[in-house]
């Protein structure tokens, strides 16, 4: 399935013209960050980096690509790429420097995710593919870890297969909802290709294929005795609790225990109230409430002040999607090329507001803990180091400066050198693990997901000077 | 690449059940269809159905799908499934009936897009993966064709890979927008797959990574003389604009042509009109002005309106994702079982809302058009047929009632039985120009991209009655 075709257009065009003007072997060094935290929260959950280096690994021209790119021809009908060139990609493997922040890891704006560093010809053949999987699963990542803290620690069950964007839309997020926390999936290919728990309940069409709900439920509850969890809200949700607990009952009687509710429609903070009594009532206080229906991190908070007795969160489109926010604007720049006497040569884009202009250098992200709280994040140059001390910049507000105490770690680390992967494999399980830990290592008013408060990342002043003197100079 | 499991576990739990109560063969009727139309738009284009019956074509547990399945617990640690009814599935093929709406077709609220018929246990078994692609696919579809609407025939094209839901969700993306009337993709696996003709410029990165800029403009144009469209804001737009003249004379001199210029950031409209100035002056009215920056419908409409001199837009994000609405929300109900003496009874989900309550029978949908313009459809159920004159009832607003008079065809048509392929293969080009035809003969105040008319769509007279029938049966 991976292809060197997945990409735009233009890398190939690009690649043919620094072939042609014999620049295609200039050292050069690319960061892949984003501007803005998403969902107007107070962090980000890097993901995406695994897919990234399948990807990378399995990079060649095959003969049918480039049989393909042979035919391709200009909107003026000429061939759009010259044959040498297309032999040259025939033959070409990529040798390239990748150190990236690790699957899991909480980031913020302005920070490398990854730093990409090779020939620019090979960089930038790998731009849009690592753009598209950092952006989306780095999103889907973010977007389960809120709906996990809405949750406060009542599990969270990714649903959202039917209303993703594409098979693998589905897959990439149930991988990424897993690794921001969430307890399960309902994507049993995810299951089987991650490891991740798949868990389910059943459908409105299994109740409406019997005459009666009741009978719905017992032939459920006797294919699955200890896997049952009732969809009541077929025909009257109340009614249907009730019928869940005459099956319950007999469930009962039998040995085995009915495992849940589930609620999915109507006022869900209500119904899931007069469901408890019932339940309670009838003996059932273990049988857990599931609710779903269009969910996210803003609901579950308000149904949780509401009062609403769920215990289990079905979430789907709104996780797997990102919801209101469809996509992460996740950019990849150059910013430093190699100079004919090995030195590094910084490279900016400048723009109108100064935050969207590019940052230069070969970064690196440094982060500061006090005892087990971070305290903030310094984006410096690894070839300029700090220039005396931590004190960061934030590029989008430049007044506001932070010097920066305590421990420190830096989140870059090397993860593919020339052909192939360097250090420790990380899995899913420990990228989600990551995730856990940085989180609980944020202020918790950083976490608050409206109007959180900001953590301190910017750039290390002495880069911060720098980069105004260069844009200084381009104006 | 596909899989059976590529599904809700529960549909996998629903068919164990179904295979222990006995009911697994009964034979049943699913419809696919959404209530609401994207966007607050006044149509939806059908879309997906080819990936569907690819899915469905290789549709078969293999041994590692059966022995996955056949290690899951359940959360009490009991085996989930018994090992007879994995030598079930691993048995299973598919037996269906499915009649689709062609991709391409303009659709409407309600209008099953695809009717599935088979025992309920095969037809459950696909309906995951199904609304997974044509949920994805029609809302990709609906979101170009609103913007090619836009463009007022300027052409639009498809550049969203970096911010697409993952690889597919870029794949899949760049085929529907080709359908919805795009010009192209940037997506390279887009062009290759598909036919559909790619298209690019170049990024920031190819002029920052020389000094100066107009020397970056001349070497791209040497290595592509015949296809350069050169980005003109990596440092100031209008002096870009100045560059670009530079090298499109000495193009001119050796007898090429400039393509055209790229403008990616700041106030499109005022930005364009003094770039065509410039141009113009410098006797270059053939360059073509390419615009991108996050646009979306409305973006394009209120430059238009304000006299921007754009040729070609360049779309991105909003459109691969969908932008606001990042999901169709499409649903797949059982409408019908067959009975033992070969009659069909229907099935009806209450819900508070009448509009969200389903629709019983076998349905079908008819189109009336006067002349070359539709106006209206009608939902019916294929065995009972239409009752007196040809009357629909808008099921969200029962009082709008209409007589629907004119030439009619039914929408929905054969494309699989029991195990293969049926009817003429539609190609993706067929569906585009169906699209095309399609939006022509609907009013243009429903093509409107903001509070659109309302085309007449709605439930035929006799059907309405009838579900209003069982509704109150169940109440």
């Amino acid at each position: 399935m991976n292809s060197p075709l997945q990409t735009d257009l233009y890398q190939l065009t690009m690649a043919a013209a620094y072939w042609h003007s014999g620049t295609a072997d200039q050292e050069s060094v690319f960061h892949a960050f984003f501007r803005q935290l998403p969902f107007g929260g107070g962090y980000a959950i890097a993901a995406g980096l695994e897919s990234v280096l399948e990807w990378v690994e399995t990079f060649h021209f095959a003969q049918h690509d480039i049989a393909y790119l042979g035919e391709l021809r200009t909107p003026r009908g000429e061939l759009m790429f010259p044959p040498e060139f297309l032999k040259f990609l025939s033959e070409l493997r990529l040798d390239l420097s990748i150190d990236a922040v690790a699957e899991g890891e909480p980031v913020f704006a302005h920070e490398p995710l990854l730093r990409v560093q090779g020939p620019i010809l090979h960089a930038q053949l790998v731009e849009t593919a690592l753009l598209n999987m950092v952006n989306f699963q780095t999103l889907v990542a973010t977007k389960a870890a809120r709906m996990v803290d809405a949750a406060g620690g009542a599990p969270v069950v990714e649903f959202g297969y039917r209303r993703a964007q594409g098979p693998d839309g589905a897959l990439s997020a149930s991988r990424a909802a897993w690794m921001g926390g969430c307890a399960g999936t309902s994507n049993v290919l995810a299951g089987q290709r991650y490891g991740i728990p798949v868990r389910g309940t059943h459908a409105h069409s299994w109740v409406m294929s019997f005459d009666e709900e009741t009978e719905a439920f017992d032939r459920y509850a006797e294919a699955m005795p200890d896997n049952s969890i009732l969809l009541v809200d077929t025909y009257d949700t109340l009614q249907g609790v009730r019928n869940a607990i005459l099956t319950a009952r007999k469930l009962r009687e039998r040995g085995h225990e009915l495992g849940g509710i589930r609620l999915d429609s109507g006022d869900l903070a209500w119904l899931s109230q007069q469901a408890r009594m019932l339940l309670d009532e009838a003996g059932f206080a273990e049988v857990k409430i599931v609710a779903s229906n269009d969910l996210d991190e803003s609901i579950i908070e308000s149904l949780r002040q509401q009062g609403a007795r769920i215990d289990v969160w079905g979430v789907g489109t709104r996780l797997v999607t990102g919801g209101d926010q469809a996509a992460l604007g996740g950019v990849y720049k150059l910013a430093a090329l190699r100079q004919p006497d090995g030195s590094w040569k910084p490279r900016i884009k400048r723009s109108e507001q100064s935050a969207k202009s590019s940052i230069p250098g070969r970064l690196q992200v440094r982060r500061f803990r006090n005892r087990s709280e971070w305290v903030g994040d310094a984006i410096y140059d690894e070839d300029r180091g700090f220039t005396g001390d931590p004190v960061i910049v934030d590029p989008a507000d430049p007044v506001r400066r932070k010097k920066l105490v305590g421990e420190s770690f830096d989140l870059l680390q090397p993860v593919w050198r020339g052909g192939r992967r360097v250090g420790a494999t990380q899995g899913l399980d420990e990228a989600r693990e990551r995730c856990r830990a940085g989180l609980a290592a944020l202020h918790p008013g950083v976490r608050r997901a409206v109007n959180p408060h900001r953590y301190p990342a910017g750039l290390e002043r002495g880069l911060w000077q720098y980069r105004e003197t260069l844009l200084e100079a381009r104006a």
